[in-house]
């Protein structure tokens, strides 16, 4: 398999993964239809909205784009599932941090992100992510987390559960490496507290010759196929449940918590809003409303 | 003037200042009394309550602390003024980075730090801190800047206007420097503008001797009283304006920038999470409700 051809096989299956996302998500606001929603909801049940960016590399050559998409519905308050694959070449100092790149700076990359903000406190957000990078290496990284502001144990499991057949079916150490690397990742040390509930983090998974490539690629779908499995079937179990204004408050400052894991650890919004990245595309992340009181 | 009395004498005018806000912004909670309030204010005029910390450096031993002082009210949504005092040694790496810390990374801090977000859409938020910092050398910083949702001239001009007097009393190029120093300070390159409309921003004002000490905690001093005197000056002005829902979500929205900001560039903020201070002292800074949408 050519580079080009792996490059071609993974775009398509992030784009792939985004159409059933969009059909998965917009037939809970259907079902949603008749719930009780916030007052500034649509009256509608909510579709997905996109928007297409182009990037122009530093070096002022064309570096590809994404296509963003936003729903603001009535059972989803704010969803961005976002898609781009582009390319171009690393300023030198961050070459020097990403393998394989102080060799040659050029990249190329393509993924799939996505962060769910539910109207419902009952409902856990969510945020999952997973992308193919090339530089004079390749690899796959990506991942899973569950978001509850009113944490269920049921949901945890069976969301945790679901992550962990999907690494189980590819690698004996799947699992337990990767749930603890989200543990890690998403502590945050100024609360000394997790955001989430966790679920899976994975990088540099390196694809040096044609098998590792298959086996990696068949893991990160199993990744996204997993959360299109079990996230639909949280939000089903919970998105009748009602609510009092006690608890949206719980989920505001929730979310107060998610935003400042955002903006001050994330690495990928971090890195982005300072290397010029899509400020619109990066930052979609970012809850509809939240609070800090 | 020995060092010990110096640090005495900045302490207790950040102390004073601090008092002197709290009558001032408690006198405008007491006029505010009878005009229209978001759902959640409280029923009376609010007023400040405050809370003690205490620090213990990474060397083990006691570190300062300092008063957190946060007012709920009618007029003011949340405003924070706290004032610490702190001292210990830095870690090599940060110290490395702070003028005459190289060669001893012991140091001292006081200083006083405000943040307010107002309920009512026209009238601004604010920001103001100063300092007085020893290491093996001595230095005041600060600054104050307007950050008004929805932008009025006046308030601008008339902001402006109180910090440039401070400044020309004291130095002839304070002004157009440290104006200058605030606009480049509070650019957000990823939103390509600014956090608010200025005012000023300073720093290593250094005092290697009793006159430029006296030089510089007076004009230290002097931007406590422009803030002190302007401000309220401003609420007063605006607090009655009638706003509607579309005026609260440029707020709201408006805010969301204010803590991507803080979050993502503030050098103090970003340093403070990230080496184990006072994370309620710092993000008292953060809205009380901001949104992203």
């Amino acid at each position: 398999m050519t580079m080009d051809e792996r490059k071609t096989a993974a775009e398509a299956w992030f784009r792939n993964l985004r159409d059933r996302i969009f059909a998965a998500f917009e037939a809970l606001e259907d079902e949603g239809r008749d719930l009780p929603a916030l007052p500034n909801a649509p009256a509608e049940p909510g579709r997905f909205a996109t928007r297409t960016w182009t990037r122009t590399d530093p070096t002022g050559a064309p570096g590809g784009g994404g296509t963003m998409g936003l729903m603001k519905g009535r059972v989803f308050e704010k969803v961005g599932v976002n898609i781009s694959t582009v390319h171009g070449t690393f300023p030198p100092d961050f070459a020097a941090t990403i393998p394989g790149a102080a060799e040659d700076p050029r990249f190329f990359a393509t993924g799939i992100s996505l962060v769910a903000h539910m109207a419902n406190p009952n409902v856990p957000a969510v945020h999952m992510n997973t992308r193919f990078l090339v530089t004079t290496k390749c690899w796959f990284g990506g991942g899973a987390d569950l978001n509850p502001a009113l944490p269920r144990q049921e949901d945890t499991r069976d969301f945790h559960a679901a992550l962990k057949a999907a690494c189980d079916a590819h690698h004996p150490e799947h699992w337990d490496r990767f749930s603890r690397w989200c543990e890690s990742y998403f502590f945050i040390p100024h609360r000394n507290r997790q955001r989430g509930v966790g679920g899976i983090f994975y990088d540099y998974l390196e694809c040096p010759d044609d098998a590792a490539f298959e086996a990696n690629f068949a893991f990160t779908r199993a990744v996204g196929e997993a959360f299109l499995g079990i996230f639909p079937t949280i939000v089903r179990r919970r998105m009748a449940e009602p609510w009092d204004d006690a608890a949206r408050l719980t989920l505001l400052r929730y979310r107060g918590l998610y935003a400042e894991f955002n903006l001050v650890y994330d690495r990928g919004t971090v890195f982005g809003l300072k290397t010029g990245g899509n400020a619109d595309a990066i930052l979609m992340s970012l809850p509809p409303e939240a609070r800090w009181d």
